[in-house]
C-alpha cells in the first residue's frame, strides 16, 4: 500500500500532549475567571449560511474567509465569534435575559497568507454582554477586572511578567476632533494614530498632511495624545482641558466613572493605564476601548483587547442592542510564550501515581489499587504492558510521573504497596490509604 | 438597511445559556473521567487536507464530507477524531510516549441528509489507546470501566438510569464461523447479525438463507448468538463448546481476562452483559468491542461504543500501532436526554450571588462586595442598570439566582449587607465573609 505523509496544512496547529496540557490550563483560567464574573457559556456552529456570516463583513475579512458550496448551500465556517453572537442575541432575544453576559473559546478560520505569528485556524476566547437599549457604564469596568484577574493569574502560573491594560474613550477622541472641526478627518486622524506605535510619530504626521491637518492642530493634537502623568493626573489635565464638545465632556465623566470603579473591583493602579492613543479600528467601538500588553513583552503586540459598542445585531434585528466585549487570542498568545520560553511543559503525564505490578500474579491487585486511587479523585493508571521491572522504571520516568506505586509479591502478601516519590527517590512500604494521603500532600 | 433572517442551518445546533450549562456539566464529567484513568488531551485542525482525512474514507462517509478548494488547496472538515488521530500519531511517533493514551472532545462534521437524531455537525467525546507493536489485553477492560464511571456520573447527576455495557469478542465470532466453513460469508454473516435488534431475527434468517447459509449451520449460529445466563455461566458455555477454531479459543481466553479485569477494576456485574450479538460493523475492530445502553432507554440506541482494533495507521506508516478506543456521541446523547425530559435546566446563571447595590451612591460598595465574594471563589456579579429595586429583584428571580446581596444605605453604614436565600426568602444582615459563609454552605 502507498503511504500518505502525514501533515497539516501550513497556518494551522497542533500540539504534543505536553504541551496541550499547558494550553489546556491556560483556556481553564481563562473559563473559570469568565464565569466567576457571570459569564454564560455558549456554543455557536463552525458552519453558518454565508449570507448570515458575511452580513457585515467585507474587504480583506471577506477574502479571508473559507466559503463553499455544499448541496444548495452557500456555507463559510465562522472568521470570529462576534459576528455569531450578533446572529444568535437577535435569534434568541426572547428566550435571553438581558443583560445578556455570554463567553465563547472556540477557534475561528480565516485563510491568510501564512506568516509568522499568524494562523488560519485559532482560538478567540472572549466575552461581551449585551443590554437592550442600554447597557450601563460599569459593565465598562468590569472588562478590565477580568482581564487583570486573567493575566495575575498567568503570572502566578507561568510568570508571564506584568501586564498594562491600556484604556481610552472614543468620545474622548472624537469630541476633541469634532471641536477643531476635524470631524470629518476623524476617520482618517484615527487610523493614523492607531499606527502610532508601529510606525512612529514622524510618519503618523506626514500622515496628517497628506489627510490635510494643519500644522497647528497637529500641534495640539500631539499634545493631547501624549499627555502625561499618573492615570489620576491625566484625568484631571482632560477635565481641565477646554474642549468645547459636549461629546469630550461625556467621555472624560465616562472615563472618571469607569476608572472608579476599577478601582473599587480591585484593579491596582500600577496594571492599567489612561492611553489617548488606543483607538482600536474605526466604525466598531463607540465608548471605552482597551488593549492589554505584557510589560516585559511589548513585541507581542496587544494580547487582549476590545470595547464598548453602540449596537450589535443591527444587520439581523431593528432593536438596539448596546455592548462591551473582550477577545484574548489563546493560540497566538500561547505560541509567543512558547517561543520566548516562558510556558514550558512540565510533564508529559497528567497522572499522579503510575502502578506498576512486579508480574502480572499482581494484575488483579494492581488493577484494584488504581481503582482506589481514582476512587479518591486522584488521577492513576497502571502499566500493563508485560515488560521488566527497568523497562517499567524507565516509562515512569520518562512521562515524569510523580509517583510509582509497586506491587510485588510480597507488597501484595502484606496487602500493601511501595510507593516511590520519583523526584526524591524515597520509597516507604504503605497501604492504600496512606499513599493516597501522601501524593495528596504532595499537592500535583 | 436591510435585515438577514437570523438562523442556523438544519442539523446543526446551538442551546440556549441554561441548556449550555447542563451540556457543559456533562463535557466535564467525561473530560475528568477520562483525565483520571490517564488519557493526554489532544486538539487536532478542523480543517485538514482532503488527501490526508480521504485516504481511508470511501463510500457513504466521503460522500458526506465537507470538502472545498482554497487556493491550491483540496481541504476537508474532519469526519471523526479517529483518523486525525491515526495521523497524528503516525506524523509525531517520535516524540510520543507509547502506550499513547489520549482524549479528543469536539466537534465533527457530516454533511448527511438531516434527519431525526442526525447532526451535520457534534460532538465526538474519544479516547484512543495505541500501543506500537504491542497493546496489553487489560486496556480492554479499561475502556468499559471508563464508560461505567461517567454513566454513573450521568446518572448521578441527573438519574439517567442505570446503563449496560455489552461486550463481544470478534474472534470469538470470527473462529466460531471458521468452524462452520463459513469464513469467507462471515461479512456478509456479521453484517446481518448487526441489525439483529433493527430488524429482528427472521428479517436476518431470510438475509442469512440469501447468502446461502443453511437452515442447519442458522441453527448453530442462533443458539450460540442468542446464549443465555448469567455472564460468568456465559463464559463457561462458551469455553464449554466444541469448537474447532484455534482463534475461537484465543477470544475466549480473552474475554476471560478482559472480564475478569473490568470486575478488578470495580465494573459492577449487573453493569456489563456479555453479548455475542454485538459486532459493530466489519472491517476495523479485531478483537474486544463494546456498545452501551441505558437501561431505561434503549431506544437511544448505543450511546457509547468502540473496541479493538490491529492497526490504527496503516495508511500514514509501515509502523504497527494496535489500539482500543471509544467514543461518545455527545451531541446526540444530549438531545435524547433533553426531549425525554431527563436533562434538564437548572438555572439560567451560574452566578452564585448577585449583589443588587439600593441606588447608584452604594455602587462602590456593590463592587467592592463582588470583588471579596469573587475573591473566595465565589461567583459573583453586580447588577449595574439603574433600575427600581421590584425591577432588579424580579431579574434576580428570572435568572434564578441562590443568593443576593442587597446593599443599600443603612447597610453601607454598617458596613455590612442583606444576604437574602432566593429558595427560602430568609434574609439577614450579616459581613461579607459571614455571607461567603453561608453561600458555601449552601454548595451551589
Amino acid at each position: 500500500m502507498n503511504l500518505v505523509q502525514p501533515r497539516i496544512l501550513s497556518g494551522f496547529t497542533e500540539l504534543l500532549p505536553e504541551d496541550q496540557i499547558v494550553f489546556n490550563q491556560m483556556l481553564e483560567i481563562i473559563r473559570t475567571t469568565y464565569e466567576s464574573f457571570g459569564f454564560l457559556p455558549l456554543d455557536t456552529p463552525v458552519i453558518e449560511l454565508s449570507e448570515i456570516l458575511l452580513a457585515k463583513a467585507g474587504g480583506e475579512t471577506e477574502k479571508q474567509i473559507y466559503r463553499f458550496q455544499k448541496g444548495d448551500n452557500d456555507l463559510s465556517l465562522r472568521f470570529d465569534q462576534t459576528v455569531p453572537l450578533a446572529r444568535y442575541t437577535a435569534q434568541h432575544a426572547a428566550d435571553l435575559t438581558f443583560p445578556f453576559k455570554r463567553y465563547q473559546m472556540g477557534k475561528v478560520f480565516r485563510g491568510e497568507r501564512p506568516q509568522k505569528g499568524r494562523f488560519r485556524e485559532f482560538y478567540q476566547c472572549d466575552i461581551d454582554v449585551i443590554g437592550q437599549e442600554q447597557l450601563s457604564l460599569y459593565y465598562d469596568a468590569e472588562m478590565p477586572a477580568v482581564i487583570h484577574q486573567i493575566f495575575e493569574a498567568f503570572d502566578r502560573m507561568f510568570g508571564v511578567g506584568g501586564h498594562e491594560i491600556r484604556i481610552n474613550n472614543r468620545k474622548v477622541l472624537g469630541g476633541f476632533f469634532e471641536s477643531l472641526h476635524l470631524k470629518e478627518k476623524m476617520g482618517d486622524i484615527l487610523r493614523a494614530i492607531d499606527k502610532l506605535e508601529k510606525i512612529g510619530g514622524e510618519k503618523v504626521r506626514e500622515e496628517l498632511a497628506a489627510a490635510g491637518v494643519s500644522a497647528e492642530d497637529m500641534d495640539r493634537i500631539f499634545e493631547f495624545l501624549l499627555l502625561s502623568g499618573s492615570n489620576e493626573e491625566k484625568l484631571q489635565k482632560l477635565a481641565a482641558l477646554s474642549v468645547e464638545s459636549d461629546l469630550y465632556k461625556e467621555g472624560v465623566q465616562d472615563l472618571l466613572t469607569v476608572i472608579g470603579a476599577m478601582r473599587a473591583l480591585g484593579v491596582p493602579e500600577d496594571c492599567f493605564t489612561l492611553d489617548l492613543t488606543i483607538a482600536r479600528g474605526l466604525d466598531y467601538y463607540t465608548g471605552t476601548v482597551y488593549e492589554t500588553r505584557l510589560r516585559e513583552h511589548p513585541e507581542f503586540g496587544s494580547v487582549c483587547g476590545g470595547g464598548r459598542y453602540d449596537d450589535l445585531a443591527s444587520h439581523y434585528t431593528r432593536e438596539k442592542l448596546p455592548g462591551n466585549g473582550i477577545s484574548i487570542g489563546l493560540t497566538r498568545l500561547f505560541m509567543q510564550l512558547k517561543e520566548a520560553g516562558i510556558v514550558t511543559a512540565k510533564r508529559r503525564t497528567l497522572l499522579q501515581v503510575l502502578v506498576l505490578p512486579m508480574g502480572e500474579e499482581q494484575m488483579t491487585a494492581a488493577l484494584s489499587a488504581a481503582r482506589r486511587f481514582r476512587e479518591k479523585g486522584l488521577i492513576a493508571d497502571v502499566y500493563y504492558e508485560p515488560k521488566g521491572m527497568k523497562q517499567k522504571m524507565k516509562y515512569a520516568a520518562r512521562i515524569q510521573v510523580p509517583f510509582v506505586c509497586l506491587i510485588g509479591e510480597e507488597e501484595e502478601k502484606q496487602g500493601k504497596v511501595m510507593l516511590r516519590d520519583m523526584e526524591s527517590g524515597i520509597q516507604e512500604l504503605a497501604e492504600i490509604e496512606e499513599s493516597i494521603r501522601i501524593i495528596e500532600e504532595k499537592k500535583i
